[in-house]
């Protein structure tokens, strides 16, 4: 399978990139809208895995060529850049191509931070609204610490959630996602059902702020 | 510690009452509507403790008269009742009473159930803007199962977020609910903090529905 990290020089981007190179042998991309960037942080990627002994080639390409050679493209791009994401790359996707969204849409003041979701409910379906009809959206990893992912070091042993409305797609991604060791991917139901989890964000953040030795928490169904 | 759980004869507050009569040596009160139910349903809760060897007195009250005798009362009652359970306890209620808020506002359709919280932004601080000033407010068990709670063959090992401005009143809820075996309390900041809190509930219930084997699934911040 070959996956495109879109914005894939960004935080989340760099933990899946790492997780998926280190434990999997999916082919990785890094996405960028400046193809120089994304080169170089493919190049940090490789050397990262390099000093754990693992020899991997990972490959830098702007946004649209990332996306158009995937199979599974991750939209790894801060909330506010998701639409233009999309748009950027829409005429190089289609139903062959999974398009996956795991941002989430927050506001902060003095108590913490809060779910603060586009008009069309949640981020997720913001994606499937912009996306061209045929092609599918799952929403998925949402509720993950980026700084934890990206540390190898660190046993994830931690949940994710997919939301979609078509069941390939979501098989496909589940597949991906269980590739990644001690990830535990559990079914959250439809795209309706995706503010549901992407509100859990917020909270990690919080109980991460309120509480002693919570950094970089994650949530486990149990 | 003297607890009253207000509408105790519904299922979380039958949950909560076993737990802490079980595992504790507080005072349970069960509160209602009417009485004599409260009677009932407190005699019952004594006769599943009986039945596993510990004697306890459980006594049944008029909500207002659970409510003036008790140290913390609970609002174990649906999200609809909440405003108008408050209004009939408030002058019972002083800056002496924790007024605990559980509930969650939920709406269902057919992909799954969605969080739907009142107009001040979450079932937590709509409990705090009808009590009286002086009365702290926490919020708190709001996404435990019923059913798991009121087994007491199962063990809980999850936690439970805690939400407030009061921070004596939140240690007092954080002693309480330390009590029950297997919860662990973690602090998720400012009454503001709330709606996160609450919206893991319908995340839950659907996990509990597109997963197998999630029954009574609860969550646990790791």
């Amino acid at each position: 399978m070959r996956i495109a990290l879109l914005g894939g020089t960004g935080d989340i981007g760099q933990g899946l990139a790492l997780r998926w190179a280190y434990d999997t042998n999916h082919e990785v991309l890094i996405g960028s809208r400046d193809p120089e960037k994304a080169r170089t942080a493919a190049e940090e990627y490789e050397t990262e895995l390099d000093s754990r002994g693992v020899d991997r080639t990972i490959k830098g390409f702007r946004n649209e060529m990332a996306a158009d050679r995937a199979d599974v493209a991750v939209l790894a791009v801060p909330p506010y850049h998701v639409g233009d994401t999309v748009d950027a790359v829409a005429d190089k996707l289609d139903e062959e191509t999974v398009l996956v969204s795991p941002a989430v849409g927050m506001k902060g003041d003095d108590d913490g931070l809060h779910y603060h979701p586009p008009s069309t409910g949640s981020v997720t379906e913001l994606v499937a609204s912009r996306a061209p009809d045929a092609v599918p959206v799952v929403g998925a990893f949402h509720n993950l610490s980026a700084d934890r992912l990206a540390n190898l070091d660190l046993e994830l042993e931690i949940d994710t959630l997919l939301v979609g409305d078509d069941d390939d797609a979501k098989e496909t991604v589940r597949l991906l996602a269980e590739g990644i060791d001690g990830l535990r991917v559990l079914d959250a139901g439809p795209l309706a059902n995706a503010a549901e989890v992407e509100s859990v964000t917020p909270l990690l953040i919080n109980v991460a702020r309120y509480n002693d030795g919570m950094h970089d928490v994650g949530v486990r169904f149990t």
